[in-house]
C-alpha cells in the first residue's frame, strides 16, 4: 500500500486508487478499495497454473490484471486478459503500462462468452480464471456494483465460464481455476462436461486442522482421466503467522522469476 | 500379531491364520498373511463413515469383517457384511463368533451385485465399502487369488459397486467409501450418476508435504450438492512416526467406544 511515483509518471492514478507492490517490488499494480483489489486467491492461482514457457496464455475475469502481471514472471508467452467491467479493464491496462509490459500483456474489454468470436477457437495453450464464486440470485449481492460483479455470477454462470475456457484452449492445453470447495463437485462435473479433464488439484486450508476454503484445479483439454491430489496448502501455522510456503509465494524466490526466467519450479505451487 | 487362546476357545483357527488385536485389545480378528489382512484404509473408513446410532448398516467387500467389527464400537445398529470369497466370509464369521457379536453382525457370502434380490432395495441407513482399487485388466494381478480379488475389480467394476450401494441405501442414507485419489474424479462422477451426492471428503496424505494416497468420501442418497472438504489427514509426522490423530484412531479414546456407547465424536474422523 504505497504510492510509487517513480513508476507512475506516465500513468494516471485516480483519486480513489493506490499503487501496490507485487512480488517483492518488482511489479506494481493499481488497486482501489472501492473498485477492486486482488485477493490471495488470484496470487495462488497465478503460482499454481500450468503455463508453457512460450505459446499463448489467456486470463479470463482478469479484474485489475493481477494474474497476467504475475504470469509474466513465469512465462515469456504473450498474455491476454479479458475483463467485462470497463473501469477494471482500464485499471488493468494502466498497470500494464506502468510496468512497461505492453509488449507482453494485452487487456481486452468484453464478455468472455463472446470472446471466441473475436479471437477464434482453441488458440490458447493455457487459460486461467478466478471467477465469481457465488451463483446469481444466491445471497444478498454487495451494494457496490464492482464488488457484486466480482463475487456473483452476474455476467456468466460457472457453466458458461468453463465452456468459454474449453472453447478457447487447444487440445492438450491447460485450464486452471480457483474456486470454493463447496462447489467442487459441480466444478469437476462441469469441467468434464466440456472435455476438460482435471489433472492436478490442490486444496487450500487456513490451518492444518481446518476445512479447505479454497481449491486450485488444473485441467487438460481432451486428456485421459488420472488426477493428482497435491499436498494441502496450509495458509497459517500454529502461531497464526503465514506458513513458510505462503511467505515464499508472496515474498521469496521471486527475484529469478521476476527477471523472466522460465524456471517454473521455484515458486510454482 | 498374537494368538489369543482365551478368546478363540470355541472358534477354529486354521494353521495359516493368526488372531490379532483390534482397537486396544477390546476386539480380536482372524487374519492370514496368505489369505487376507486388513489395511489402514479399512480402519480409517470404519472411523470416517457416517453411521446412525440405530437403524441398519451394511458393509460391502467386507473381507475378514474388520469394518463391521470396528463399527460395533460406534453404533448399536445391526450390521450386515457381504463377501464373495467363501474363505474370507468364513474368517469373518469366525471373528464375529470369537468376539461374541453374533447378535450384532451377520456375514453373507455372495455377490454384492445380486444382494438386493436377497434383501430388497433401500433398506440400509448406511453402507460402507472398501472396494478393490485397480480396474480388471490393469497391471499384473497377484498370483495369490485372494490378494488379486482384494486388489482388482474381478467381481464388479467401480460402477457396479457404487450402483449396488445406491440400490441398497435408503433416500437420505449414507454411503462411505475409501479409494485411491487417482480415480477420484471417476468416483465422484459415478456417485452422482447413481444419485449419491458427495457431502464429506477427506484426503489422506502420508506426510503434510506429500500428495494424497487415499481419499475418504461420504455421500448421501438423493441429497442436494454442497460438499465439505475436511482437514487433510496426515499419517506420519516429521519424525516419521504416526501422527497424533492416527495414534488416537488406532489406540486411543476407544475404551468408551468399545463399551458400545454411541458417542461418535470421540474417534470419528
Amino acid at each position: 500500500m504505497r504510492r510509487s511515483d517513480a513508476v507512475s509518471n506516465d500513468v494516471t492514478i485516480e483519486p480513489n486508487e493506490r499503487v501496490d507492490d507485487l512480488l517483492t517490488r518488482r511489479l506494481h499494480i493499481i488497486q482501489s478499495r472501492e473498485v477492486f483489489s486482488f485477493s490471495m486467491d488470484a496470487v495462488l492461482l497465478a503460482r499454481f497454473a500450468g503455463v508453457p514457457p512460450r505459446g499463448r496464455v489467456l486470463d479470463l475475469c482478469t479484474g485489475n490484471g493481477v494474474i497476467p502481471l504475475i504470469l509474466t514472471t513465469r512465462t515469456k508467452a504473450p498474455i491476454d486478459g479479458v475483463e467485462i467491467q470497463p473501469k477494471l479493464a482500464d485499471m488493468a491496462r494502466r498497470s500494464v503500462r506502468m510496468n512497461r509490459l505492453e509488449n507482453r500483456i494485452q487487456i481486452f474489454e468484453g464478455d468472455l462468452r463472446l470472446f471466441h468470436l473475436q479471437c477464434g477457437y482453441g488458440i490458447y495453450d493455457a487459460v486461467t480464471v478466478n471467477p465469481p464464486y457465488i451463483p446469481a440470485g444466491t445471497g444478498e449481492p454487495n451494494e457496490n456494483p464492482y464488488v457484486a460483479t466480482a463475487r456473483h455470477e452476474l455476467n456468466g454462470t460457472l457453466d458458461e465460464i468453463i465452456q468459454a475456457c474449453a472453447r478457447l484452449v487447444r487440445t492438450g492445453g491447460r485450464v486452471s481455476l480457483v474456486h470454493k470447495p463447496s462447489r467442487f463437485v459441480e466444478i469437476v462435473d462441469t469441467l468434464r462436461k466440456w472435455k476438460l479433464e482435471p489433472k492436478r488439484i490442490r486444496f487450500v486450508h487456513p490451518y492444518v486442522d481446518a476445512e479447505a476454503n479454497m481449491v486450485l484445479i488444473e485441467a487438460i483439454r481432451d486428456a485421459k482421466p488420472d488426477v493428482k491430489l497435491l499436498p494441502p496448502l496450509i495458509v497459517y501455522n500454529e502461531e497464526r503467522h503465514y506458513h513458510e510456503e505462503i511467505l515464499r509465494i508472496y515474498y521469496g524466490n521471486n527475484d529469478r522469476d521476476a527477471r523472466g526466467d522460465q524456471d517454473e519450479g521455484a515458486a510454482k505451487l
